[in-house]
């Protein structure tokens, strides 16, 4: 069997629920082809969190674009799924057509606020459902577990390291991505450096010093090759692989230029304390200590809290699986049809009807409340809700490089509440109000709804 | 920004973490081209397990048959990174050229048993590592998460819907392929059906339901579209939502061919009963009820245990994250170089050294046990790793359809000892012994190694 993947798999139509695509088939027969609204929103904060950053919206658009269907899938769609000539026909030529408004990236968002709101004609915006959520959920939760590993790092730098236990390499990327959006200083994926201009950094493994015949040796022959290396100390004893750095720096002398040593298993914050009091009476105050091995934003507070001498941390599959948060209840719903606000009733998932915008207020530079509100209300505060994307081409608001992103998400971070920036759980969440208008508009619909 | 991704991703050398250039340019330096052996073993089971079920093998030997640099590639290395011109000359000419032995994908594996093994010149060995590591770590897990779900079903389908919170397009592709591996019915990915042949399901989404008038109206066209369809009656109102399918089949009479209806929120186990009841007063026994909602292992367990009458599960989220165990130790580390057995000291991270085998022992059609014995020991039991590549090249062994491994998969499942198949994590794991001559081989290379 062959594993082989399509070339364009990141922009194909079939990256899709059959439903999507039974449900168009259906909406063709039924000349249903008026505009609907869908909303993307998730319902609830995940336990531990005070907030989540928006991310994902660049993929989304870039999809939008490029989406095409070949004749090869419509082959298959034809031949294996029996769809009929005349959606056939339809597919061939779908081009994405609608309006993108979406909250940008690296905003804080909370329970309730459409992230990416679509308006196209039905079929359009349902197909479109699996890749916006698959990309807006993880790349969402990526960007807010790391976002909690920079604040908890408290200015130290922070590398991302996780490719390797990431789910897939698709999100081996886009962990390393949204984990530069927050703040992060880089990571240590080679491809994700190459796509999205992302600083690199890389150490040794261990392997390089058990290839050698002994670990003085691979220093030595690692420092000579990359003079500013880092030098992971932990293969056999920690403090002794440290204390051969300081022979290698007395060997060198003014030649010895290693930046850091790495320190990657056992006591983390009692071996950094050891390693520093030796390099210090060696001289070496310049050696920096760089820490990795299992940590995550609860792990980096504790040691920082301890007191640990570490200038840099790596941190790798805790947040590349967002282990205490790796999914929400994210959801793409529509909320207008044919200029007719929806809603479904399903017990506790109830989605407010009809197109909305975000209202955010601010005091003293700091954010201190949401509404959300029907889309054509005038409420006061920030609209968060920015058109990104008209009849299927992308505005300069939905065209922002990842640099500009980052600068934009840190800014957003330093705007958020004191209380919101800690790693427990606040007791009262950031208000969300609904608007009046809302308000009505849900009595409203609702009446028309109820059954019996 | 363009988040366009390059058309050779999924063989990119590039998706390799930065160190293992760095190491590879430093090896080519100092003439170190010897053969190495790397073996890729998991440390510990995750809470809740008592087998791992082992998977991604094939896209593993797909990439390294195929995998090559770009002079785009080249470029970035020689322009951002600065890799001298010899080593990327020799990068230029890359191509795996080791062997490769691997535990099948389905088998059922245990801490410290190597699932992969690669012999190979140690530069080639050390790149792959990290993608090695990405696809075997997923794909495991997905797979053992899969086989649970499977288990707790109890004969009825569990198809895979879990493709919208997936972690992005990789995981999602990689999640419907595992569950099918190891017995589900069938995805909703259209993509993966493709790719991989795996059967297609969908049945239809509340939008659909709200863009009509009435939800009648909406169950009256899907239906006329597809006759045998599976009808969502939650949109509304769940048993109201049955009481109009019964009307569509008094309506429709013979031509009624509905297949089933689907719950997707509420209390589903009480929901299913009350539908049962209410589609066999009105004769429709033969409509099956089709369950989905945040469902998993212990879920599904649960409903069949209160004899829900549910005949098939959708399964997305829980299953697609592996909610309960997204990450394991999984590591792969350096054993042998210029065939001398190699091993790291670091606290609690200790791989045994040298390249070896394992041997599983059953008794009635069960397995009992295993070995972890070196490589060319003869012991009792079944050799687990199977030389699936030489030079390069996979051998029949090395591929496998997934019909064939999916078989291959569920037999192995039946092989389980019951008590290993229970929900729970078992008091007493599995036996995995270690070889006397491994053992000696442990003391005598630690000897070597042992600081002071």
């Amino acid at each position: 069997m062959s594993g082989n993947l399509p070339d364009d798999l990141f922009r194909s139509v079939l990256f899709t629920d059959l439903y999507e695509l039974a449900m168009g088939q259906a909406y063709l027969a039924e000349q249903m082809d008026q505009q609907a609204v869908f909303e993307l929103s998730f319902r609830r904060m995940p336990a531990g969190r005070n907030y989540l950053v928006a991310a994902g919206l660049d993929d989304v658009l870039d999809y939008l674009e490029h989406l095409r269907v070949t004749e090869n899938d419509l082959a298959y769609l034809r031949e294996k799924l029996h769809f009929t000539d005349s959606f056939l026909e339809r597919l061939r030529h779908f081009r994405f057509t609608g309006d993108v408004l979406a909250i940008p990236e690296g905003t804080p968002v909370f329970p309730g606020e459409p992230l990416v709101q679509v308006v196209a004609p039905i079929f359009e915006a349902q197909l479109l459902e699996t890749f916006v959520l698959n990309q807006v959920h993880l790349q969402t939760l990526a960007a807010s577990k790391a976002a909690r590993v920079i604040t908890a790092a408290a200015g130290r730098q922070v590398i991302e390291f996780g490719a390797r236990r990431a789910h897939g390499t698709d999100a081996a990327l886009k962990v390393a991505r949204c984990s530069y959006l927050v703040g992060a200083a880089g990571t240590s994926l080679v491809l994700a450096g190459k796509i999205y201009g992302i600083p690199l950094f890389g150490t040794m493994a261990h392997s390089y010093i058990q290839a050698h015949k002994d670990e003085a040796g691979a220093f030595a022959e690692f420092a000579r090759m990359y003079p500013q290396t880092t030098l992971l100390v932990d293969t056999y004893d920690t403090l002794q692989g440290v204390q051969k750095v300081i022979d290698l720096g007395r060997t060198l002398g003014n030649a010895f230029r290693v930046h850091a040593v790495r320190l990657d298993s056992g006591d983390i914050g009692a071996l950094a304390k050891q390693t520093r009091a030796m390099l210090d009476r060696a001289g070496l105050q310049h050696v920096q200590i760089f820490a990795s091995s299992e940590l995550d934003e609860y792990e980096i507070a504790r040691l920082i809290q301890s007191a640990a001498p570490i200038d840099a941390f790596g941190v790798g599959t805790r947040l590349a699986v967002i282990q205490d948060a790796p999914h929400i209840d994210m959801a793409y719903k529509l909320v207008e049809y044919a200029g007719e606000p929806r809603m479904k009733l399903s017990a506790d998932k109830i989605v407010y009807p009809g197109r909305k915008q975000v209202f955010r207020k601010s005091e003293n530079g700091r954010i201190v409340g949401d509404t959300v509100g029907r889309y054509e209300e005038k409420l006061e505060g920030e609209l968060l809700l920015q058109v990104v994307m008209r009849a299927g081409k992308r505005l300069p608001a939905g065209n922002v490089s990842l640099e500009d992103a980052r600068r934009y998400a840190i800014d957003q971070n330093k705007r958020l509440p004191e209380w919101l920036l800690s790693l427990d759980q606040s007791e009262t969440p950031y208000p969300v109000a609904i608007s009046e208008g809302l308000s009505l508009e849900l009595d409203s619909v609702r009446q028309l709804l109820r059954p019996g």
